[in-house]
């Protein structure tokens, strides 16, 4: 007997996929259903084995749902919660797997708000973030593994239904991540720097290397880079939706990078060393 | 019939015990003699096949190789390509195979040029670089296969003799390696940007990570950090060898990242996609 008996996926990416795969792998939802705007993704969904059956409208793939995971880029993301908060009843819960917190969680909480006001919906939103990205992006890239021992931050605020955020909570684990609970802000501040800073300095490094110079690149240079390869639109995203916390992050960064440049400057081998090892210990608490 | 009858390698760490391991796999040498410090490392490098025999000092090691490959820290490599020619008759070509080039092509060349003026020694040597480089060190990481399909960076000088150059070449192509032929001041002023400066980022990346948020990586940091787990030693030799190409780069580097920088203070999106987009563009040029 499935755990759910319906889940909904909006947006069968790498993200929307994996989860659909997790769920059918591990029986945990008796239907998944796939909602996106182009036919030819969700087809593509539906061969992969990803969802069991699709819809191009919210209101449609919604109805009967007793969960729906919103896997959509996040300046998306709020509306269709609420879009899909219009159709549900008070029984469904709404995740999302934005990669910002601090503006999604707002904006959504503050339209399922407004329909309550206006007496229609009820349905919870608990916000959460899979720390699961990569480069690649489609369900074609999908893994029902994706999410195994991977962290998931889910971001309860005031407004969260404690049974909401328990069931969203042993959703992600029941698909094998593990779950941090964190607050909206603190979980951009911490990805800011964890995530967000080390996109805009990949991406950076890339762009700053000379195409004339790109045969000469190894595997140092391939690791380095690897996320800029990233989607440029999704990732204008996260940086306007978290632009305070990331240029923080950058901020601590550039006095890290400043300190190597004197020692280099300096020609200082003892201060070199020193700031290499403090990468070094960091690298290496966190292994491969 | 095997191409070479003895090859003498200085430092059996991963680089020269993955020569070993790939001259013993194609059958390209009769004897593959392994020289260290420590009995320790060289009974590790024989052990794993990577040598067939071993030698605690140079001058003995090198009796009798018409082929000496130096692959210790940059630092040490001209001081022993000196004393291997000491050691050895015209017939002898020594390489290397250290991250930079100018200083130390330029000392070995002194120091070989010494030699002929004192009438001993009057081997050849040839500078390289294989672009084959990794956060993991020692033998026991050695692979047969580590150079095949790498590109190897040999820099001959005016001091060079022609045929030499073309052994060395032909030798690290024996291995599987492609060979591209530069200047040492050019290969500094390339490697800088593909090589080094995304080391110092790394190391500048994981260094300003706070601990407590170690937990909250995942691939993005992980892959973009990497190589910060190499060696602090052997990069501050790097870093200090090629201080002047390596800040260079760091400044074009940093104007990039102060671009993305105004564009996350201006909240200006097309301008961040556009960078964003340069970045992919450059990493998706380079493939996986």
């Amino acid at each position: 007997m499935p755990r759910w008996n319906t889940v909904a996926i909006v947006g069968v990416g790498l993200i929307g996929g994996s989860v659909g795969l997790a769920l059918r792998q591990r029986k945990l939802a008796h239907e998944i259903v796939g909602i996106g705007r182009r036919p030819a993704s969700l087809d593509e969904a539906l061969s992969g084995g990803c969802v069991t059956r699709t819809a191009t409208s919210i209101a449609r793939g919604v109805a009967g749902a007793q969960l729906v995971v919103v896997c959509t880029p996040v300046e998306l993301i709020a509306q269709q919660v609420a879009e899909a908060a219009g159709c549900c009843g008070p029984e469904t819960i709404i995740t999302d797997a934005g990669s910002t917190k601090a503006q999604v969680v707002s904006a959504a909480d503050a339209a399922l708000l407004a329909l309550e006001n206006g007496e229609s919906g009820g349905a919870s939103f608990v916000g959460s973030h899979p720390l699961a990205g990569s480069d690649k992006a489609g369900c074609r890239h999908a893994r029902a593994d994706l999410l195994e021992g991977r962290v998931v931050v889910v971001t309860p605020t005031e407004r969260s239904r404690a049974p909401a955020v328990e069931e969203i909570a042993a959703f992600w684990q029941a698909l094998g991540a593990r779950v941090v609970q964190m607050s909206p802000a603190d979980h951009d501040a911490a990805i800011a720097r964890t995530s967000h800073l080390p996109h805009l300095v990949a991406a950076a490094l890339a762009a700053a290397t000379p195409d004339d110079l790109l045969p000469l690149t190894a595997t140092g240079w391939a690791d380095t880079t690897r996320i800029a390869a990233g989607d440029p639109d999704l990732w204008r995203q996260i940086f306007l939706a978290n632009a305070g916390h990331t240029l923080s992050a950058l901020d601590d960064f550039e006095r890290v990078l400043a300190r190597l440049r004197s020692a280099l400057e300096a020609g200082d081998g003892p201060q070199l060393a020193e700031l290499l090892a403090e990468g070094k210990r960091r690298r290496d608490a966190v292994g491969s």
